[in-house]
């Protein structure tokens, strides 16, 4: 007799996530394959609904825009996204955070 | 007859501070201040107790085991602290997070 299927975790399921800027086709497929596969939402437009913005670029005058609509925006490497895939878990962000380059 | 004192607010209410590493001795007094004035505990040392570890130094692995500990923790720049302190207002931490250095 099988076993059920488990099911997929759903770590991401509270967050919305918009990816800005520039990805290679293939990472950001598989960025939208993780956020999906584990309970997360895709934003095709930035809003106040989006928690996480994604991004590999560095950090511009925008996000500080963002900021003020919504203080507690959290802005994170690509790594971050497919270090949790990888690891089937929800990994601290704080490493993976983007910060004005001093 | 005289206007009562306004409340300092209390928007450090819920953190508690750990203060990591070296400090100009004026800087580490300034920061024990504006935790204190507006609400926040300072923490003689690391626990998981400790919500916000403020530092000038760079990542290190102990982040790493910190963050094992309470997947919450954030580490933020004294920058953060002070300039909440000087606003009279809490602002977003996000610009002001430490990070591994690329």
């Amino acid at each position: 007799e099988e076993e059920p299927v488990p099911p997929l975790p759903d770590f991401f399921e509270d967050k919305t996530f918009f990816l800005y800027g520039d990805f290679e086709a293939p990472e950001r497929r598989l960025l939208q394959r993780y956020v999906t596969a584990f309970g997360g939402t895709l934003a095709q437009y930035m809003s106040e609904k989006v928690t996480h913005v994604v991004t590999a670029q560095e950090w511009d005058e925008t996000f500080e825009e963002a900021l003020e609509l919504n203080p507690a925006l959290a802005f994170v490497r690509p790594r971050w996204v497919l270090l949790c895939g990888e690891r089937l878990r929800p990994l601290p962000a704080q490493p993976f955070a983007v910060v004005p380059r001093a």
